[in-house]
């Protein structure tokens, strides 16, 4: 049996949600039509976005122990519901026998064809990364780094999820919001996998939000479904 | 690093509820507060209900190769949020060096103590395993099975469930419910994963409910705490 391998715990909320994406985007009458995963849930993880500012690389260990412990394990691909871990990304997948979905180009490749410009909606670390910028770039999209009182937001919201204070990321990220509509941009990437659960909270949001966990989950059931990883051996 | 180990996908929405409860119950602030965790998510173990009432054996081997896997990583403790799967806890706890929290158990434990008696809400399988009635006798609580007409309907939620029909399960138990409540029962335990997840659908239930999920969930994270997991070695 191939499974999934899900490398998860950064953070926790935000892996449980993309769990969930993947378990309702697969059409299943019965547990066994049900795709099987394996994950490491690994909240020790250290901040990652403190290590890319600080140009530093305390993450990466422990990046990589949860590679290879579901390498070890039958998977025939690896997802990160983490965009900031995707920093790594080329040591990772040089790490990896299973291929591994690269969050950014896959929320990126989501986009509508005639989308002229987009913010992004990040940890710090992930925009100084530059990982949802070159994405963008290479399918000619404008990428808009919000400016410094809306990203104070953007932190608030994404330090709320972690401490599962969801209201309060409500608020701080329909505020974030409200400001990027009124810069004139009419979509926002929500390339934080925090972010999406806070913005489930948001009656009606108030430009276009692509959602970066669930467009890995939906990428990532295509990927297994066509493999036909839930049918037993 | 000591994890917890889940032996999960039975079915896979009430696996990720039980890793919401977790989540959501270890007091946290950031990511590096919570609990570590390895995931075995295995859907495609064949139907537990069905196999006690034919009485054969179909998914043990699927069982004890989750067990294997959980305790080839490094897990300190397993836990299985399946309620049927526990008509097997005897094999499983044999062949796991970590030990196994037993989901009847602690529910069980949970009950106030001057519970007079309490409708069991289970798969048929769970039922004629016995495992409520035993935790139940073992502290002097009478046992209340339902009739075939609220079984019936028990049957429906499970299955809805499992098939992501929400709005469907949460009719299935409102429903049952009620039927329970005009019987004279004051309490039910949701002895099976799938229904905690229904009956969150529901405005206000008519007797008391006693969720086996949330209860495993307390139980796993007061064990881990306790031993520190959550501190990176």
């Amino acid at each position: 049996m191939t499974m999934i391998g899900v490398l998860g715990g950064m953070g926790p909320l935000a892996t449980v949600d993309f769990l969930d994406r993947v378990v309702r985007l697969t059409d299943a009458a019965r547990d066994q039509d049900h795709l099987p995963m394996v994950v490491a849930h690994l909240p020790q993880t250290p901040d990652r976005s403190r290590s890319i500012l600080a140009g530093d690389a305390l993450p990466l260990p422990y990046l990589l122990h949860g590679i290879e412990l579901l390498n070890r394990n039958q998977v025939g691909l690896v997802v990160i519901p983490c965009n900031t871990s995707h920093h790594w990304y080329a040591q990772l997948s040089a790490h990896s026998a299973a291929p591994i979905l690269h969050i950014a180009q896959t929320c990126v490749a989501a986009l509508p064809g005639d989308t002229g410009s987009v913010a992004i909606l990040a940890t710090r670390g992930a925009l100084a990364s530059g990982i949802y910028q070159a994405a963008l770039d290479a399918r000619g999209i404008g990428a808009v780094v919000p400016p410094e009182p809306v990203q104070l937001q953007v932190d608030a919201c994404i330090r709320a999820v972690k401490a599962g204070a969801l209201d309060a990321a409500a608020a701080a990220i329909g505020s974030a919001l409200a400001r990027i509509a009124g810069l004139g941009v009419g979509a926002a990437i929500m390339g934080c996998t925090e972010i999406p659960v806070a913005a489930r909270g948001l009656a009606v949001p108030p430009v276009m939000l692509v959602d970066s966990t669930t467009e890995l989950a939906r990428a990532t059931v295509a990927f297994a479904l066509a493999r036909g990883w839930n049918k037993a051996a």
